[in-house]
């Protein structure tokens, strides 16, 4: 058990950001990657389908072996990560809760941001938890980012003219504290820290939710003892060249080989 | 057979763009349209995965028993034209060769251009059409039109950035006239017209595509002979609310019910 691997998911590309921090925090584990690109994107769509998907992505990782379950999208958390931590008999982590603490430990004003897809802002949790431990949150759907950063140009001019309009309402607030919720945000840290200036703080989960799993993994002692050279298994349920081509942006290390999936939807 | 309805399908809204003239040009018709959000966008996605969503969402129209099919998409019309054309019993009609004729009819420089999704121009179906009749093609992918039109921002000046930034290749050239390849284009009409200058003709191919089903139906003697109101039937795969709210902008008739498909893949 403990030499088996730790199963990420997302709707494509965008968890690939937390996939390197925990390659970065847990050098010894196995990764095994599930990019649903055949249904990309998922931040437009309803909760069922949403549901569905999610349900399908961690039945095809648990066929795999996996000891543990990195949900690593906002959308799909949003609307998938209780029912799935119910129904699975190895533990869950999202990058909901994660960004949240880490979000908590920076803001002094008590003011903060959160940018996420259309999905995750109306699912209401973010404003939900935060609003319950006395913050004020400016809570911002972008769908727009994510096409953008899969269209390669993060930093065209147009880009940042669509990013000042998604953050015009936090002129003249006090908000000190932005939280990425959505993993492909990371590709536009820069243009966003550019539009709101060097005095607000960018969060993204990703480094948190690493050390989420690197707690969970040693307090249920499932760490893996090897010492060997890890294996990380990519695996996409539309084009794996596609795939392996747009990984590189998010991912810095060599990816050898992308399989499609078997039980393509 | 002739009270049958005539059905159509798009990956989301942009195919309503084609009923519309259907419905204008065929006031006797009933209709079905079946938008498969739940797999939007189709664009980006391999020919493998569209073949497929082409082939369920022709079933299911079949399965409402029509007796036309328009595949109102040019991605689904680039991989799947041919194999649903011999494998149903039902005549089809695609946008592809009805925006040809009309590009054909307009050019007097014989040079032209056509924008798509990437995976419309990565076919390589328009520019070897076009070149076989002695046209100078111009293939150009716009990956974030569709996204912009989805979003609601048309006019937006970011939209007007992205247009220039797909359309500089056609400064300098003889171009005079230009192929909206995609049924969500018209909606960004205005902007990429005045992009372009008002000396280039742009051609949408749904008036086109309507005027072929009507010749069709005429010759096989399949026109609807009533002259009753005809009955608008809408069906998706993901959220018949969401459809609802964005398919008025693409069809400026009353739509008074979206069902779920009940085949949701």
């Amino acid at each position: 058990m403990n030499h088996s691997s730790i199963g990420l998911f997302d709707s494509g590309f965008g968890g690939l950001t937390v996939m390197r921090e925990v390659a970065e925090q847990l050098p010894h584990e196995n990764l095994i990657y599930f990019g649903d690109t055949a249904h990309l994107p998922y931040g437009n769509k309803s909760a069922e389908t949403i549901l569905q998907y999610a349900f399908d992505n961690a039945q095809f990782l648990l066929d795999q072996g996996i000891k543990l379950l990195i949900i690593s999208c906002h959308t799909a958390c949003s609307y998938a990560f209780e029912a799935l931590q119910q129904k699975l008999s190895i533990p869950v982590i999202g990058v909901r809760e994660p960004g949240i603490e880490a979000l908590l430990q920076a803001t002094r004003t008590k003011q903060v941001a959160v940018l996420g897809t259309r999905a995750t802002i109306a699912s209401g949790f973010f404003q939900a938890a935060l609003q319950s431990r006395q913050i004020d949150v400016h809570a911002i759907a972008c769908p727009l980012f994510v096409p953008f950063v899969e269209e390669g140009l993060p930093n065209h001019p147009a880009a940042k003219l669509i990013i000042e309009h998604y953050l015009a309402p936090l002129k003249r607030t006090a908000v000190d504290t932005v939280l990425l919720a959505c993993t492909h945000y990371p590709l536009l840290r820069e243009a966003i820290q550019e539009a709101l200036g060097s005095h607000i703080q960018l969060i993204e989960p990703a480094p948190a939710t690493a050390l989420a799993a690197r707690d969970l993994l040693k307090k249920r002692k499932l760490l893996n003892p090897g010492t060997s050279p890890p294996v990380y298994q990519f695996y996409t349920s539309d084009d794996p060249q596609k795939f392996r081509q747009l990984a590189k942006l998010f991912f810095p290390r060599p990816i050898e080989q992308v399989l499609l999936s078997p039980c393509k939807k």
